[in-house]
């Protein structure tokens, strides 16, 4: 046998990506520099055989040369290009182009250097005039009827690295403090979370069969299956093998509420922790981790490119001040806790400002989260509201074991379980501490009617299977994760911020 | 309005992962110390009230104390705590426990500190008469059957770990690139890559419905949908907005295949770049990224931890020197590359050896494309088989420019195409240039009997319109990513490392 030795680390050159972006070696040894890194490289002398790939944004013809917009959505800011009027064949707006030339710094002062270009290839022409993507502003409604058209436009490509640097932080956060990142399982034996608002999932050949067949469509799996509406159920069960563990998962809600803030199909972040007895350190994860996100991504280029575009932008985006007041909050520390019974006393002291009157054991409404944002967060710092009454909350979650402070005692039970508000925005994550005495959350399951057992595997058996041998105190938060782009990135409708967003009714390419 | 300077990157504070993972300042700050960090900790002074949390897998009783084996997922090896037996009540298989205590040297030679326990905390009991998991060897078909309690045997935990350092550091790996991760959608409108092995998608509430209603079930998104079988064509329009995109995506496959190598829902690796000419920078990405992930993570503990379960192995794992070669191949450099005309002929000299016989035209089997990546890779480097007959690849490859080498000429036209075979494994991976062309892609959907366009938005228009204006030349790949996990893992069936495995007539929980 091959001793483990064999595979020294030590021995073996590691994979180290270089620290200098726009320096001359790595430029050169590029085959596609972005434009990003041009825009950064300012060389003293002017420099010959530059290459760039993009796409032709706009041309301005003067009579012997033409400056060309060059695109490839990797800044908000184009790069700008001297061509010939003689080699300025194909340069159409869209069309997909290599230019060479010399990098030169400018005359004009909109940017420090230019591209006198020497050589033009038109990769992938474009016919102008029927390119339904315009430089001038179109409104979000019609650039939503072309999903494969719109990342095109230079907000849409900040919005797509934005969500992939958002992505590679988070990793980061989590690798960081040892949580192992998951993949459970999309097609789920359960609908028992989705009240009734769940996907099936079928083979296209059981469908396509006669109409006799009495749409017998659960033949595949054996029984019906459906598309996930949360991951947490089965989190927990990986949690039980290697303690704290994280998801960044599609979910699927067959809602019918045509809104902003919905959709059909979305990212969600789910977290679940093991060996935690209270709700205090499920917080400070949920804290820890937005405020480490905002931080790490200030000081990138998507997030001046962010605000940038909020500066020249239309009605439907929010204005650059309010996106960076956003950022600000989420990086700043101790965010406040106050419990559901007391924000039910602070809003009932201003009871008249309100449309619906609030009462102990409902939930709260959009109007009452707003004025807790304001409030009790200063306007800026987000707000975790916790102990909600147990029979506005889930099934899994832990019952308190005191009364709330501020609550009315024993005869109004709440659980272990927090929603965190950000200002305008309301609420962004929930978690709780799920109930992990077998006893106790049968009995929660009981009374809320739903199964622990059936005989075709749609029963929640394997969950409350998962307290018969061993299971620690534990809790854990989920994060829409569409949301919480829309939020950082100041886009008010969720659609924008998912590139092919489905909801009811519409679903393209 | 508030200028973004407000927002200096280099007046906040960073996140800084502290470097030291287990000095004195790291293990008091944690709540939850892990049995790998403690494993790992030899101070040469006892250290009192030290904490730890875990899962008990055995318990050997001495007269005055017991020996309690404890493990928490991060680290294959068992804590050894030394219990009181007066303290050693409800120390039961698989309970979930705080044990606090001395970390004193140990006299035995198998672990170098063992824990004194002078306190007992049993978090969740466990009734280890019942409980399923057993420290003796269990098969994977018996421990298959309950996927919410296999992820506690020790191995499994590896696998999650396993699996959750692949996605970091290729996280890591496409950042350093400038590649954008992105998300594609999971329900899409076509199903023409599936060859009618997909599954659709319907609401419950639509199926519950009276029978008459004739399967009614396109009724929410007005024309039936399906789970994506893969992102590559929505990658494609991503690219063309940022260059270079990657996905790492469930997608779904309704195949009624029962093999150790098909599921029907599996992650799948999606690369696609822009602006490249020919196939060698897709090659050259696919072995880069495999390489790196072998070498990054050869170091980690996981891999130490992977080759001691496979020494100690039943059947069902491949031995740890077989493992330790399969990642050393993947850390080699310049790994061969040959067309599928030139392998052809090279299979067609050795036809003896072969039950099929090869044939230009014919896709290779089974048998052959171990031998190329025998004879071809020295059984040691992966093999790149390139240029397929177009009549076996897909429509959106696109047309070689001139007849392979080794090929039969024109008439017998080739595709820019990859498969990458790993020894003894064989296909891993498999990439091409895509067709940039509007005209040669509408041909070739053309004789494919593809629909470019239809009324009920099932169509390809879209993927068709990406070529009107300015679609530059790109190609990418896709990888099996569970798949790729089980070569790393020398496990054998690709059920064994998903934790929730899907297959025609299995998805339990």
């Amino acid at each position: 046998m091959r001793p483990a030795l064999a595979l020294r680390p030590s021995a073996v050159s590691r994979y180290v990506p270089c620290p200098r972006r726009v320096c001359h070696r790595c430029l050169s040894q590029q085959p596609n520099r972005s434009i990003a890194e041009l825009l950064r490289w300012k060389p003293a002398q002017r420099v010959d055989h530059v290459v760039v790939n993009g796409f032709v944004r706009s041309v301005r013809s003067m009579k012997a040369h033409n400056f060309v917009s060059l695109g490839d959505g990797s800044s908000i800011s184009p790069l700008q290009a001297l061509v010939q009027t003689d080699q300025a064949d194909g340069l159409t707006v869209g069309a997909a182009v290599r230019l060479t030339g010399s990098w030169v710094s400018s005359p004009g002062a909109s940017q420090s250097h230019e591209l006198h270009v020497s050589k033009v290839e038109v990769l992938g022409p474009s016919d102008a005039k029927t390119f339904p993507i315009q430089k001038k502003y179109q409104t979000p409604e019609y650039l939503r009827t072309m999903p494969h058209l719109r990342p095109r436009t230079p907000f849409n490509a900040v919005l797509l690295r934005l969500r992939s640097e958002v992505i590679s932080s988070l990793t980061q956060f989590f690798a960081a403090r040892s949580f192992t990142q998951t993949h459970p399982p999309i097609i789920t034996s359960s609908d028992c979370e989705g009240a009734g608002e769940v996907f099936t999932v079928t083979p296209a050949s059981d469908v396509a069969g006669p109409a006799d067949k009495d749409c017998a469509q659960d033949s595949f799996f054996r029984s019906r299956k459906y598309l996930t509406v949360s991951t947490q159920l089965h989190l927990e069960a990986l949690a039980q093998a290697v303690g704290n563990v994280w998801a960044l998962s599609p979910v699927f809600r067959a809602e019918k509420s045509d809104t902003s803030r919905h959709l059909s199909e979305f990212y969600m972040l789910e977290a679940e922790m093991s060996f935690v007895d209270e709700l205090g350190p499920v917080m400070g994860l949920a804290e820890d981790m937005l405020r480490s996100l905002a931080t790490n991504l200030s000081g990138s280029s998507t997030f001046q490119d962010l605000l940038s575009r909020s500066r020249q932008s239309g009605s439907d985006l929010l204005p650059a001040d309010e996106v960076a007041r956003r950022w600000e909050g989420l990086m700043r520390h101790d965010w406040p806790r106050i419990t559901y019974s007391d924000a039910i006393a602070l809003l009932q002291q201003k009871s008249k400002l309100f449309e619906h009157k609030p009462v102990w054991g409902a939930g709260l409404q959009s109007e009452h989260e707003k004025y807790l944002a304001q409030h009790v967060g200063g306007g800026e710092k987000p707000v975790f509201v916790t102990h909600y009454p147990r029979d506005i909350k889930a099934f899994y979650m832990r019952a308190s074991q005191t009364a709330s402070p501020g609550g009315a005692g024993t005869s109004n039970p709440t659980v272990d379980c927090f929603d965190l508000l950000v200002p305008e925005f309301c609420e962004i994550a929930g978690g709780s501490m799920r109930e992990h005495r077998l006893e106790n959350l049968l009995d929660a399951m009981k009374q809320q009617g739903i199964l622990a057992s059936s005989s075709d595997g749609s029963g929640l058996d394997w969950y409350t299977d998962l307290r018969r041998w061993g299971c620690p105190p534990h809790g854990g938060f989920g994060l829409g994760f569409d949301r919480l782009l829309s939020y950082l990135s100041g886009v008010q409708t969720i659609r924008d911020v998912v590139s092919f967003p489905r909801w009811l009714g519409r679903c393209d390419c």
